[in-house]
C-alpha cells in the first residue's frame, strides 16, 4: 500500500500503533510539540544522535526495514552504554522515498520499538518526512547516569590496561556476506550482528561495578581507529598485543576463505558495537571478568599507538577502519 | 574547497570551530560518545526533533547554508517554546551531498551556532554523514520546564479564548518571493521570517506568567491546520472570527498583487512559528497583552471547527496548510 492511499493522518496512526509504548519516565510522547521526560534526583542527562543513510550506511536490497529500525536505535543505545549510562527514551527523524510502502514504514517503526522494548528505551515520537532520493533514519536518544559519573573517552592514564568486550570481526563478515550474496545461514552470528547489533548496556553496567573503567568508547569505526580515538582524547599512547585481539570464529573462517589475515580483518571491522575501555591494573588483578579481554596497555603519549606481534615485532597502529565517508565526521554527541 | 581535501579530521575541526560554545549546563559536548547535560532540581526535560530535507523543505538555490543552519535549530526551539519551556542544548545530524564545499559546511554550522547563541541553546555536537542525492539537517533539542508545568496541546476547554502571537502570512510571502525570483528587498520582513524564523521563546515566557495558557502549539503547518490540531487533541470544537486574524502588511500586499484573498493566504501560510494558544476568558478580561490577538473561542466538540465572517456567515474551517509531503507525518516530539 502507498502512503498516499491512507494520507498523512492514516500514516501517523500506523506509526503510532507500531511505536506506542508506555513508560513511567515519559508521561507525554507522540502527539505534542515535544516529549516530556521526568528527572530523577542526583542524575544527569546523556544526549546522543546518529544517522543512517541509504546507499551510505545501509542498502535496502539486503537490509530489511525492520532491521534498519532496530539498528538505528541500537547504535544510539551503544553511545549511551559507552558513557556508562542507562537509556531513557528516543526520538526519530525518518526521511522516506517514494519507494517505501506503508508496510515498510510499519516494519521500520516496529523494529525500532522492538529494540526499545528490549533495552527499556521507548521511542517517544519524531518527525517523518519525504526524502527525494535516499531514505535516512536519524535517531536521537536520552540516557542518564549519576551526576558526574559519565565515563569519558579522555580518562585513560599510562599504566591502565586496554580491554574489549566480546569478539570482533563479525559485523564485517555480515556486511560482506550479505552484500555479496553469500548464504547468510553459514554466518548466522555475524549476519545478526550486522543487521541488528546489540548495544552492550548490561555489560557496561557490570563493568562499572566490577572494574571502574577510566575511559570507554564503543567500536563503530573499527578497533584500530577507536584505540587511536581513545589515546588521542586521553593524551596517551598505547601498546596493542596483536595475539590478544579476540577474533570471532566466523571472522577467522571468512577471512581465511577470502585469503585475508584474520587479525587485520578484525582490526578494520566497524559497526561492532562492542566496548573498548581502560581500567587500572589493580582492578584487573584477579583477571578480567567473563566476556572481557585485556588487549593492551596505555603508555605515555611519546610512545604513540604501537602494535606488537607475538614475536615482538613493533609497528605503528594504523586507523584502518570502516569509513562510510571520506569527508564525513562524527563530532559528537 | 572540497571536504576530501582536508579529510575527516580537518572537517571535524572546522565544524568544531564554527560550533563550539561553552555552557555551564553542558559540561561535555563535542568529542565524546554523548553530550552530558546537568539537571536542575524540580525541573523536567522536554525533547523534540525536526528534520529539513533538500527539495522538500529547502532549496539551496535561494536558501543560503547559513540560514538553513539557523532555521534548522530555530524550528526546534519553536517546539520548546510551544511547550512553555526553556532551551538547554541541541544535537544535529547533517547529511551532506558531494555538492557541499567546506565553506558551505562551515556556514551551516555557523548559522546553527548563531541561532543557539541568540536563544541560549548550544549545539553540543552531532553526526555529519554523506547523503547521496539530497542534503538534510535533522536537529534534536532538549529543553526544560518546572516539573508538571508543560503546556500541552490537549488542555483547551470550551469557553477558553483562542489567541495567536504576531502577524501571519509572512513566511508564505518569503517563500513565494524567493522561489519566484521576486525582489526580496520589497518584502524584507517576510523574507527574513522565511529564511531565519524567530522562535517565540520570550513571548512564551511572558504568556506563561500573564495568561496561563491552557493549551499551546506552534504554527508550522498553517493556522487553519494548527487550530484543527489543537481542537482534535483537546476534544473540542471552536469558532474562528475571520476578521480578527492578524494578517501582516506584506502578506496583504503580496496576496493583493497576485489576486488572492489575504485571509485565505494567511490561514494557509506554514512555517510561521508564531504561537497559537488558548486561555481562560478571565485572564484576558483586561484585554490581550501587546503582540497577542484573540481570534476565536473554544466550543464543545459537537460544534466542530467553524469559521465566521464579519457578516456572520458560518462555514467549516478546513485544514488548508503547508503540506511538505502528502504522505508525511509529524508524530511527536
Amino acid at each position: 500500500m502507498r502512503p498516499s492511499e491512507i494520507g498523512e493522518f492514516g500514516l501517523i496512526e500506523r506509526i503510532r500503533l507500531a511505536s506506542a509504548r508506555a513508560s513511567g519516565r515519559v508521561p507525554l510522547g507522540i502527539g505534542d510539540d515535544a516529549a516530556v521526560v521526568t528527572q530523577r534526583p542526583g542524575r544527569q542527562i546523556l544526549f546522543a544522535c546518529d544517522a543512517m543513510v541509504e546507499a551510505v550506511h545501509f542498502d535496502p536490497r539486503y537490509v530489511p526495514a525492520e532491521s534498519l529500525g532496530y539498528k538505528a536505535l541500537a547504535v544510539n543505545l551503544s553511545d549511551i552504554a559507552a558513557m556508562g549510562g542507562e537509556p531513557l527514551c528516543a526520538l526519530s527523524a525518518v526521511g522516506l522515498t517514494d519507494r517505501w510502502s506503508v508496510e515498510d514504514v510499519e516494519a521500520l517503526y516496529r523494529g525500532m520499538a522492538r529494540c526499545g522494548d528490549r533495552y527499556g528505551c521507548p521511542v517517544a515520537g519524531g518527525d517523518t518526512v519525504r526524502s527525494p532520493a535516499a531514505a535516512f533514519v536519524s535517531v536521537s536518544v536520552l540516557g542518564e547516569c549519576a551526576a558526574g559519573s559519565e565515563i569519558r573517552r579522555s580518562g585513560a592514564r599510562p599504566g591502565d590496561l586496554l580491554c574489549v568486550t566480546g569478539e570482533l570481526g563479525g559485523a564485517a563478515v555480515g556486511f560482506e556476506a550479505l552484500s555479496r550474496g553469500a548464504d547468510p545461514g553459514r554466518f548466522p552470528v555475524s549476519t545478526a550482528r550486522f543487521l541488528e547489533p546489540e548495544p552492550r548496556l548490561s555489560e557496561a553496567r557490570r563493568l562499572r561495578g566490577a572494574l571502574r573503567p577510566t575511559a570507554m568508547i564503543d567500536i563503530s569505526d573499527g578497533l584500530g581507529s577507536e584505540i587511536r580515538h581513545l589515546c588521542g582524547r586521553s593524551g596517551t599512547g598505547c601498546i596493542l598485543f596483536e595475539d590478544r585481539v579476540p577474533v570471532s570464529a566466523e571472522a577467522a573462517l571468512w577471512a581465511g576463505l577470502s585469503g585475508r589475515d584474520a587479525l587485520e580483518f578484525a582490526l578494520a571491522s566497524g559497526e561492532e558495537y562492542e566496548l573498548l575501555f581502560t581500567a587500572g591494573p589493580r582492578s584487573l588483578e584477579a583477571g578480567p571478568p567473563e566476556g572481557v579481554t585485556v588487549i593492551g596497555e596505555m603508555r605515555p603519549a611519546a610512545e604513540k599507538c604501537t602494535r606488537v606481534s607475538a614475536t615482538g615485532v613493533r609497528r605503528p597502529l594504523a586507523a584502518s577502519g570502516w569509513e562510510h565517508y571520506a569527508g564525513g565526521s562524527k563530532t559528537h554527541g
